[in-house]
């Protein structure tokens, strides 16, 4: 069992969901290192936040020591940008994680918890119930092939004994501190087009269905996987509802109060139809449930957008991920 | 479909299995060229040997040009040796393999066949009649997770549509031919003690089993999959039937004639007790079934080892693998 004052290591805990765990690790008492590659925000008063690139192992090394437990979400790669140079893929992405992951275990670190996609790992669309962790697996990306890959590896490395490792496999997060900076986040982009007035482009009819799920749920889930004492080595994180991009854009109108306009576009050939996730496992195996629905929630991250914080760089959501 | 006279470069082409599989397409008609870190044998007279590391993608690319499929071959690590260094295994194994493929993709190069593992693949025991291809795959070693990494990293580049790629997840080959040198093969070890009079060690109670395929017939299996129009991504190639290690000592001392004397030693952990692919894939998409049971292949072998060939070095069986 992890203590519950253990300090955490939080890698990429500068991006988006890494900052709601931070916050969620800090709000149940546990002492919290950064590592990210962008500087800390104004605000940050917590402390230990160590600014640099994850292939700095002698960094990642003294950033782990003393540490009860990692959380790893530092991306080398994005779902689109990995099919061009596989080789590439393969060197910038599992092995830059594994190195860490290899790293934090010999600094003695108990537990490594890593941020795995559960909209691409599988690469299939999910039966009427979603898809369970026991699924086949046939990713149609190298990003989804690479995700896959380090939960492989990192299931072979808690094999050794000394740092247990779990994997859960996301999936779509959304919510406060969410930035439409980049080719991620449905929710965000819509936000963003809603509140200043632009057309959003939509890939597609926006009759792809995710799984939206919201990222203090996020957050908790990583809190309790990092308590996880019990076999499984990858577990599914979702809202257990898929939402289409069409009725994500009507509740955000509703939410924002604005004629949000899009612009349907061709379909990219790496996304799957519908991703939806089986979350039986998550509630079994680490007493986690998701909270907040796809109303509350947008409901929430309309409110953080109305104040204008999305649009103000420095707050939370800045990072690289 | 493959050109009958294409030219097929065999990578890893020196060791036990690219002997053979050179040897059955040169058979069949084709130009062959192998690329190997280890000199043609003395007595090789096909032409087209080119020595050098995989690492060097130049003399990759070279070797390349103008073949019509390529046979992929060579291994960088070995089952036992990759649970120490992931991060080592990824970039040595995986990363290495994958800028081949992709150098062989760029030079015009139609399809690739890789020498994938099913005896560590799947990780766990077989059903009955064995495990089929759709069976979920959880490696229990570095060497498996790597292997299956590949796999899912060849899928995706093949479905860029440049060059076709399938992936042969490989039984225990065994035959004339294999040396008893590495920590593989068990047939080998058994056939080099029984001729040398020496102590075989064996971990476990010789109760483990395997499916042991003979060499000739992994040979044709991979002749069979350059011409492969199908869509499939990996199919098993094994004999059908599991063998138990004690099993092919018994046979070893009845087809050599010698008192093959054994020594029980600790099981190693990354091994599964029995291991035994179904082969319906293979008969139904390649055309492919094995010709040779382990008593008409075990009596080949026994023959080449009483020849004293097996005890040679600089005959057939040398090489990096």
């Amino acid at each position: 069992m992890i203590h519950p004052s253990s300090r955490i290591l939080v890698i990429g805990g500068g991006g988006f969901i890494g900052r709601h765990v931070v916050d969620t690790l800090r709000a149940d008492g546990h002492g919290v290192t950064v590592l990210d590659i962008v500087n800390p925000p104004p605000g940050d008063a917590g402390g230990g936040w160590i600014t640099g690139p994850i292939s700095d192992l002698t960094l990642v090394a003294a950033a782990a020591e003393g540490c009860g437990g990692v959380v790893f979400l530092a991306n080398a790669s994005l779902p689109g940008s990995s099919q061009a140079d596989l080789a590439r893929e393969v060197e910038g992405h599992v092995a830059a994680t594994l190195e860490v992951a290899e790293t934090c275990e010999a600094a003695g670190v108990g537990r490594f918890v890593f941020a795995s996609s559960g909209g691409t790992v599988y690469g299939r669309d999910p039966p009427e119930g979603g898809l369970s962790e026991d699924a086949p697996c046939l990713p149609l990306s190298g990003y989804g092939v690479s995700k896959l890959a380090i939960e492989h590896y990192l299931r072979v490395l808690g094999r050794r004994g000394a740092m247990r490792t779990l994997s859960l496999r996301l999936a779509n997060p959304y919510g406060e501190g969410q930035r439409a900076l980049r080719a991620q986040g449905v929710v965000a982009a819509a936000m963003q087009h809603a509140v200043e007035g632009t057309v959003m482009p939509i890939w597609g009819d926006g009759g792809v269905e995710r799984d939206f799920v919201h990222i203090r749920d996020v957050a908790r889930a990583f809190a309790a996987a990092l308590a996880y004492e019990g076999g499984e080595s990858v577990v599914n994180i979702g809202s257990g509802r898929a939402a289409s991009v069409n009725e994500v854009v009507a509740a955000v109108r509703r939410h924002t109060g604005r004629p949000l306009k899009v612009e349907y576009r061709a379909h990219r050939s790496v996304d799957v139809r519908r991703s939806l996730l089986r979350i039986d496992r998550a509630r079994r195996e680490l007493g986690w449930t998701p909270r907040l629905d796809l109303e509350a929630g947008l409901e929430r991250t309309a409110a953080w957008w109305r104040t204008g914080a999305g649009a103000a760089p420095g707050r939370a959501g800045q990072g690289g991920r």
